[in-house]
C-alpha cells in the first residue's frame, strides 16, 4: 500500500492529538509538521508530541520550507476558528498542489459566513487541482453531516430538531470565559452584547449545509445564547460556580422559512450537567415521514472526535475531484483500521 | 433544473412505493415503467399506483422497447432479492448505457456472496461508463453505512455490536414464512434447517461493508437463527401465535477474527413486540476509543426506508464514477426536498 504524505499544521491541543493518531495510522506518513511557538521549532516531531521516540521529522515554522509540489499528499490544518484567519495559509497550500483538511470551523461550511472567500477557495482549489475539505464534530459532523445522512429515509423532511447537550468541565479557561462559566447572569449578558461570551461556534454552517444537502429553504436564521445559572455549587480546576451564578451557555439557532422553523439547533454547553440530573448526549430529531429519533448517549466526545474525523477524512479528500467540499459532498466517512479504509476511496 | 429521467423496473409493494415516490420529486421525471402481471401491462403508471391521475407512462413488460441510451438517466429495480436473479435484468440496463439503483439485497454488497459476479458487474458497468449501487434499510444503511458514518469519530475501532428490533405485525404471509411466526420450536428448527426458515437476508453483506470501510479484518461469519417463543398470545390478520409458539426469528450474525468478536448484528424480527415490553429500535455500540452508543427508537421503519433510500440516491448514482459502487463509495445521502439537493451533486 502506498501511504499517503502528510503535513501537520498546528501543533495546540487539536494538531497534536491529529499528529499523535496519524502517526499510529500504517497508511499515513508524516512528512512534516509546522507549528510557531519556538520551544517546538526545530525538535524532532515525536518528542515535540511525547511518543518517547523520533519520528525522523523537524519542526519548522517555515512552511514554504516543506510545502512542495509533489512531495506532500495533504495538510491537516488545526490553526484558526474562521474562514479569514485561515485564508492565506489554506491558500499556500493549495497554490503547492496539495489538498487540505482543516478544522476550522466556518471552513465547514464556508459560504455562511465568507461566500466570496468560499468562491475563492473553491477557485484555486479547481485551479491547482486538488481538494479542500472543513471537519470536525460540530460543525462538521454531529449536527449536519449526520442529520443529513438521516434524512435518506425519509419520503419528506418537514424540519428538524437536533440537540447537543455537552459537558465542559475538561476544557481551559479560553472556553469557560468564551461560554460564560462563572459569570453572574447580569455579566453574561453584557458578555453575549459585548461578543466576549460566543457560545457555540458553527451554527450558520451546520444549518446551511443541512438545508442545501436535503433542498430545505429558510431565510432567516436567528440565534439566542441564554445563561445556564447553576441551582447547585459547580468547579472545575479552572472556575468555581456558586448557586445563582452562570455554569454555562445554552446557544440556540433557528432557520426560519417565514414564520416556520425549518432547522432548530440547540447547543447547550456547561460544566457537570449531570449536577443537575442532566444527561449529555446528541439528539436528533427528523418530523416528517417517516420521523427519525435518533439519541446517542453520552455525547460523543468534541476533542477526539474533531481529531478522529480530521485524520478519517484524508483518504477520502486525497481521493476527491478538485475543489471546495463539504462533508456531505464525501463518500461516508469511517475509521481507518487497516488497509482496505484507504483501498476503498479510489 | 434539469431533471432525471427516470424508469421503474418493478411495480410489486416496494416498486409502486418508490413510483409514487418519484412522482412527487420535482427532481426527477419517471419515463417509464416495466412490470410482469397482465393487469398493470399497457395502463398509465398512474392508474396502476391508484394516484387517481395520468402520469403519461404506458408499463410494459418489454423492457428493451424504453430501455434506450440517451433517454434514460437511471432504472430503479425492484425485482429480486439475489445478485443472481437479477444479474441478466441489470445487465440488459448497463448495457444500454443507464445507472441502476437497486434494491436486491446480495447488490448492497454483491462481493459477499457472488464475487465473481460482483467483478463481472463492475466490468460491465466500467465498460458502458455507469454506476450501480444496491441499498435499501437493511443491508445498505442502518446495519451498515450507518455505522460506518459513526465510526468516522473514532481513534479506533475494537469492536462493533448493532441490533436491529422491528415489528413484523404490518407483513404478509410471505414474510411470516420466512420468519417461521406461527409455527411450533420443533417446526421452527426444521424449518432454519430446510431453508425454508430464512431469517434476515443481508449479514454477509453488511458485515463485509463495514469491514472493508473500516478496514477491519475477519475470518469467517457464522450465523445463528433462533426462534423467538412467545409468551403470550398474538395475532395479526395473517397469523396466529399461541403461548409457547414462534412470534419470529432472532437472526444473529457474527464474524470472528480467530476467536474474537469482531462484528456483532442482531436482528431479532416478530410480531407485537411490545407484547412482551420489548422496545422497537435500531442500536449501534461501537467499543473503541471513543465508544459510540446510537439508539434510535422505534425503529426506522423498512419499507418506507427503503423506498426512500432507492429513490434519495437518484442523483448519487447518476453524478457517480463509472463502476459497482457501494453506499459507502458515495456521498452521504440526503431526502430530496428541492433543488440544491439534486445540483450539489455535481
Amino acid at each position: 500500500m502506498k501511504r499517503i504524505r502528510v503535513v501537520q499544521w498546528g501543533l495546540g491541543a487539536m494538531g497534536a492529538g491529529m499528529a499523535k493518531l496519524m502517526a499510529e495510522k500504517e497508511g499515513l506518513q508524516i512528512v512534516g509538521a509546522i507549528a510557531k511557538r519556538k520551544e517546538k521549532v526545530g525538535k524532532d516531531l515525536g518528542e515535540v508530541l511525547g511518543l518517547g521516540k523520533k519520528l525522523g521529522v523537524n519542526v519548522t515554522d517555515n512552511p514554504k520550507s516543506i510545502l512542495k509540489k509533489g512531495e506532500v499528499d495533504v495538510v491537516v490544518h488545526a490553526v484558526a476558528s474562521t474562514t479569514k484567519e485561515s485564508f492565506e495559509e489554506l491558500k499556500l497550500i493549495m497554490e503547492a498542489g496539495i489538498n487540505v483538511v482543516t478544522i476550522a470551523e466556518e471552513m465547514a461550511m464556508p459560504e455562511a459566513n465568507e461566500p466570496e472567500l468560499a468562491k475563492k477557495i473553491d477557485e484555486l482549489a479547481k485551479q491547482h487541482r486538488v481538494a479542500i475539505v472543513g471537519t470536525g464534530i460540530n460543525p462538521g459532523f454531529i449536527l449536519d453531516a449526520q442529520i443529513v445522512m438521516l434524512s435518506a429515509v425519509c419520503h419528506r423532511v418537514d424540519r428538524i430538531e437536533a440537540a447537543r447537550i455537552n459537558d465542559l468541565s475538561p476544557y481551559g479557561p479560553t472556553v469557560m470565559k468564551s461560554q460564560g462559566v462563572g459569570t453572574t447572569p447580569e455579566q453574561f449578558e453584557k458578555g453575549v452584547k459585548s461578543g466576549e461570551i460566543q457560545g457555540h461556534f458553527g451554527f450558520p454552517e451546520s444549518i446551511k449545509m443541512v438545508a442545501e444537502a436535503i433542498g430545505l429553504k429558510y431565510d432567516r436564521i436567528e440565534q439566542i445564547r441564554k445563561p445556564i445559572v447553576s441551582k447547585v455549587a459547580r468547579e472545575t480546576p479552572h472556575v468555581k460556580v456558586q448557586p445563582g451564578m452562570v455554569a454555562g451557555c445554552e446557544h440556540i439557532g433557528i432557520a426560519y422559512c417565514g414564520d416556520k422553523q425549518v432547522i432548530k439547533l440547540v447547543h447547550p454547553q456547561q460544566i457537570h450537567p449531570h449536577l443537575e440530573g442532566i444527561e449529555t448526549g446528541d439528539y436528533i430529531n427528523i418530523f416528517g415521514v417517516p420521523e427519525v429519533h435518533m439519541s446517542n448517549k453520552p455525547e460523543i466526545p468534541g476533542g477526539v472526535a474533531t481529531i478522529s474525523l480530521a485524520v478519517n477524512v484524508i483518504p477520502l479528500i486525497v481521493n476527491a475531484t478538485p475543489g471546495l467540499k463539504r462533508m456531505v459532498d464525501l463518500p461516508i466517512p469511517s475509521a481507518l483500521m487497516g488497509p482496505t479504509a484507504y483501498e476503498r476511496r479510489k
